[in-house]
């Protein structure tokens, strides 16, 4: 029997839980594990189901629609691994630590190409048998270069795209159209040291922690739903350099546990902040 | 509208959450927050629903009853706070923080009274206009001094008693009469350090961590279902001594969000494990 | 012998140590711990040690005074519990756990007097026998309340004073007047979420952490140096108010190791950055 | 000028420091960073100095033997990447990690070769160009593995052994001949879940916490003197594989920060105990 999850956005009511129970138990489809949550604020009912069973998807679907308010957003997916491309600028730390998660399959993900603005780390990508692209942004615009970029995603089939240190501003454009698929590692405990050089201004701010951020990428810089952050301690005695080399080993963990959270199908937006089922 | 919470414990089947929100459903009753969780291993069913409505609990009791299977334990609680007991010796850093939650009712719970084999904390508890009771262990064996506690307890009306640094082995009997019902605070990252001057051990180990245990207690001493555990950095510099002073600090905050969740009926029990919802 | 601790803070040169350690040899005085840092980038030498011996402070200020550099700023302090004076509002966490501290000596230091701008604290603090001065801000200006206050401290001896979530903002003159003898409990992971509600703040962004920092007052409010700093994990369920209650608890712990490395002079100030030997 | 890290144990005694820090004034040496402890149970005194100018090893040594006393180990190294040898068995986690270090020269030694009980990890290491050496355990006793293994040794010039993951006891011989230069990653929060199937007890134990130990290895297994600790929160969901799972994070990111410590000469034995400066 294959196995599925189910997850289910819409506006709240009495009864939703009767509801999808019902349809499930109907089509003979056993629940593996479950969560709802009521944003009690919005009034927004989000539900996360692993379900097994001889599913006829469209059938489960159609039964879901009918029953639920207009405005659900329902999605069924077979459990399987996600399908990632990965953007990167100079640094290895994040896709070093990914290209092990994928060669030795622990992570729910497999990472079909890598894409980034320079050819540093090329060497290390081809080591893992993973096409590297290198989309140089001499004599081009901003809106060029991200055409040529997307114009090479055109060539895979990808559920998201992980920001890996990428030192690249996305357009607006680029955010629209990836909406909720784009994934990003900030260097900083946001919202604090938004912005260049945030282990300079955390130095010259004398912080004991250092932290970082794992966040769905938004029009607005360093502001979308965050889905993981986490931090490492430092002290009088770190340089800057120093904390960015402390940093470096918490944006690798920070990143890697919010992309398990995402490709597990555990994350759910709400707004401008995200359901950790 | 009263705010009840529901658990269920049973053996899992297919389609318990569609009985269960049907009952619900058909009672006109609102769930607010929903929790479920099935051990693969014992093939148990977990279940905890916050939910809100008029609700005649025997009636819903009794539906509950007649849909789920036979071995369902099922505990209906109108949301309140918990009554409960706290047991002492001489050390006053939990009970002392015990004190100010109940004061300013930062927790799920009124403290009843202060139960001590010695009289030292007498002067702090009473501060807090609770009463304080010191049942002395001399000329009196382990069991007829906890006949003289439970004697003492009679005068309560209580949900839980809570070890607050009890430095008293309870016996068997004591145990089972309370099953379920008593929560200690252990002063160490169990089971590392079991027994007597567990920092002692841990500094002649040259551990670089110090870590408290939150745990429901059982027959056999330090094993029953942990609730809780943090840890809290220690280092060369200090002596066995400094690393109690610390644990004291990680021991109060554990004992606290342990509390915490069991006040809130956030933990079932699941043989030697607990589920947290 | 009597025990002291000896801070010095100068420019580096070659041969510090050695002068350092060839005074205390020739006065028979007995190092008991060390430390030593040099800030590279200020070119500033910190120094602090923990020395026993017949010690006659004057001669042995002296000693130290010619033998190194002109700017040297040489402290000798027996050791010994601080005094100080604690500045409350409305809110229990902070100054409760320091009563607790006070009372049972786990803190480096004795409350001399409490001081507040409302009335709400007085039966918490004089449970624990401790002065408490209620001076309202009602019908004054900020510098007139604050001259009040002043008025009141003169009342008392003491080294350090302690913001425990005194939630007023206090004038230039002062932060200048007591000057590095000031610290402040702020609700948050500073430089994240400065100003006013930073739960609120907080929650909206939908962080994943809450944290708190301890810090010497100056004349930028909320941007003096930093002693100590912590997080406590949130997530999506924890409404503003909860993150709050979480935050509260977070603060507690972050003042009160604050305040033990201030206590025990272990807390140098660099500009706008702390040493922690 | 060349760097250099000046290590020194000894009994303590009045005048230590002036002594050392004296001949160093003497040879015209400036000190860059210091630290001292001393262990006021063992009566030993722990010095560490980074220091710089145009030293004489031998005059240097000879000066700082004549003056400290009889008992006293010195070491004088020049600052310089340490040469280290792995061991693996199957686990990936900490060689990959350990590998990627190496390849962008952010940890403070260089791998010179791997051995290996299992032919498993050969692709990998491989793939970073380092000769990687397996050494079956079959027809062969215990002993007669060893002594392979120290064989091929022999044809490196190393600095420390690390055992990332290598699954084999040692003998004594072999732990008493490598005295002091063998570290290992344990899969436990020791002293907790000694022995084989650490995250299966675990589990069973019904742990909130997982952690991870780094420690010098010594005759007695799982017992040496630790260098670095540290945990990740585990959960009722967690099965014993997710358990392991995040368990292998930890171990990883301990290591390396273990390692780190080793590899700048920040580590100093004390017994059964590390000074950390």
């Amino acid at each position: 029997m294959k196995k599925y999850i189910l997850l289910i956005k819409c506006q709240d009511e009495i009864g939703l839980i009767y509801r999808v129970s019902s349809i499930l138990f109907l089509n003979k489809i056993n629940i593996l594990m479950n969560g709802e949550y009521v944003d009690t604020d919005s009034g927004q009912f989000f539900f996360r189901s692993e379900i097994e069973g001889d599913i006829e998807e469209t059938v489960l679907i159609s039964n879901l629609t009918n029953s639920l308010p207009a405005d659900s957003i329902i999605s069924l997916m077979p459990k399987k691994k996600k399908k990632i491309l990965v953007f990167v600028t100079k640094e290895h730390h994040c896709i070093g630590d990914l290209l092990l998660r994928h060669k030795y399959q622990t992570f729910n993900a497999e990472i079909q190409g890598v894409i980034s603005n320079h050819n540093i780390l090329r060497d290390l990508v081809e080591k893992f048998d993973i096409p590297f692209h290198h989309i140089s942004t001499s004599d081009c615009s901003r809106r060029e270069h991200e055409l040529k970029v997307i114009d090479q995603m055109k060539a895979y089939d990808y559920d998201f795209v992980v920001l890996a240190k990428y030192m690249r501003i996305l357009t607006e454009e680029f955010v629209e159209e990836f909406s909720e698929k784009v994934i990003n590692i900030h260097h900083s405990f946001l919202p604090a040291f938004i912005g260049a050089n945030p282990y300079k201004q955390a130095y010259n701010r004398g912080v004991k922690i250092i932290g970082a951020t794992a966040h769905f990428v938004t029009e607005n810089l360093d502001e979308g739903p965050i889905i993981h952050q986490n931090i490492i301690p430092v002290d009088h005695t770190f340089s800057a350099k120093a904390m960015a080399r402390s940093g470096r080993d918490v944006e690798t963990t920070v990143l890697a546990k919010a992309l398990d959270l995402v490709f597990t199908n555990k994350v759910m937006i709400n707004g401008n902040r995200t359901i950790i089922f």
